[in-house]
């Protein structure tokens, strides 16, 4: 298949209850962009490359950075594509005369608003050190998750999704066991949220870190929902949904097990496959 | 049926190739917490309240203030639930002796990693204040979008959603006329970059406001998606899935039409249905 520029190749295992295979998966691209307004940093952003221009765009709009078209004198895109190749930034330079920025626009300034890997940090270097200086987790043995065990816990956790039985519209995240027990299940609006809740539950339980257990999310995962996993010592994700590019980079780099599409009889494993026992 | 505590009921219009019907939903609840470091307030994220404690505790971890359970001294919740019942406010206490907070943390202090509705804003007063204030939006006409318009779009949407075809796992958004012409698409790893990508092409092509426009998104509605919508100028917005409390009562103030759960032959109708021509 040809191979969209959002998207990239990943070796994989795919899991059934008949046996593995060994396959390439397409995984959507997720990369730092970092936006500038006159040449001083203002956020830094995890996106799918493409449509840069449009997105520094739309959002310098609706960050308050500007008010309409007529404010912007110039978008410079620099930097080279891909985490490799260097910086990926967009630099607004704003037109003589432009209306000031709101208010709330500083305020907003290191804030920013994707829904998926969501950073603070100022600079391109900040993410990607993450992923470059992740120390792999290590325990004084490996768990092992079976297969079985993976492909049953997506139906165990939307038994216990209680908010999004009465609103269809919620994400959730859970902690389980190697033998499929659901050790705790929270739900939010946010998909980042709902992780950090069952992370906060161990911690405040003093169970950290959660070597010995699995986190499973409702949707995707992205290069934060491994980073809150790594922080909390978590050596396996699991997702009904894929998986993006960074995630993968640094589930391989932090000795975290990644799977993806967990649907029905078969999963796909991104990194790790080790800690995975087949069926 | 019994309303969940994350939940809150919505008034609604479900319409459907047959005709129409009030009726009352579930929503579920998005509301601002304010999270503070030894008093001082270094984030504001949307959640569903609920396990603020847990929450709250995670987010530290994640983030980077504290490094376990020993470094926390206290965590205060304190204001009262809902939006016009005051401020919700974590406060964490360091312990004595705790570990200073990563270098990183400082940077991130202003970021949140909600997936839904993350806010730089610092106070809960900027977010409610975003909605109290809200302008309505005010075109020369009021642009009619025919329900089989709304019914059509998901598919249209989804037949352009090249990157998702590769990967299984990617937002989109759409900017479409009330006749079911698709103006743009675009899709990205976040929700939110997905909205800010049409928003750009049409700041770029100067074609702001977006008056008769309608804003189709491949998941839910956040408080956030309602803002971009409302910077913008669209008048409605559409999505595949549900919508969050906070959504519905900044599309009330601010005069957009909020529509969910579009899917086969019906769809649900949170805010302002004069804009929508029955079937």
């Amino acid at each position: 298949m040809k191979l969209h520029p959002g998207s990239r190749r990943a070796p994989c295992r795919r899991i059934e209850r008949g046996g593995s295979a060994r396959l390439t998966d397409a995984v959507v691209i997720e990369e730092p962009l970092e936006l500038r307004v006159d040449g001083e940093a203002v956020a830094t952003i995890m996106r799918t490359p493409g449509s840069d221009r449009r997105l520094s765009a739309g959002f310098f709009l609706s960050e308050g950075w500007i008010s309409g078209p007529a404010d912007i004198g110039s978008i410079a895109l620099c930097g080279a594509r891909g985490p490799k190749d260097g910086e990926n930034v967009a630099d607004l330079i704003r037109a003589p005369g432009a209306s000031p920025a709101a208010p709330w626009a500083a305020l907003r300034s290191l804030a920013a608003t994707s829904s998926c890997g969501v950073c603070g940090k100022r600079t391109i270097d900040d993410v990607l050190g993450a992923v470059r200086g992740a120390r792999k987790l290590r325990g004084r043995r490996r768990e092992l998750f079976p297969a079985g065990t993976l492909l049953a816990i997506p139906a165990a956790l939307r038994k216990r999704q209680v908010i999004f039985a009465a609103t269809g519209s919620l994400h959730a995240a859970g902690l389980f066991t190697p033998s499929g027990d659901l050790l705790m299940v929270e739900e939010d609006v946010g998909r980042h949220n709902a992780v950090d809740k069952v992370i906060g539950w161990a911690l405040l339980e003093r169970d950290l870190p959660l070597r010995g257990a699995g986190l499973q999310v409702s949707g995707r995962v992205s290069f934060e929902i491994v980073q809150k996993a790594h922080r909390a010592g978590i050596p396996l994700v699991s997702a009904v949904s894929g998986v993006s590019s960074l995630a993968v980079d640094l589930a391989k780099r932090a000795g975290i097990t990644l799977v993806g599409f967990v649907r029905g009889s078969s999963l796909t494993v991104y990194t790790h496959p080790e800690r995975i026992a087949p069926p």
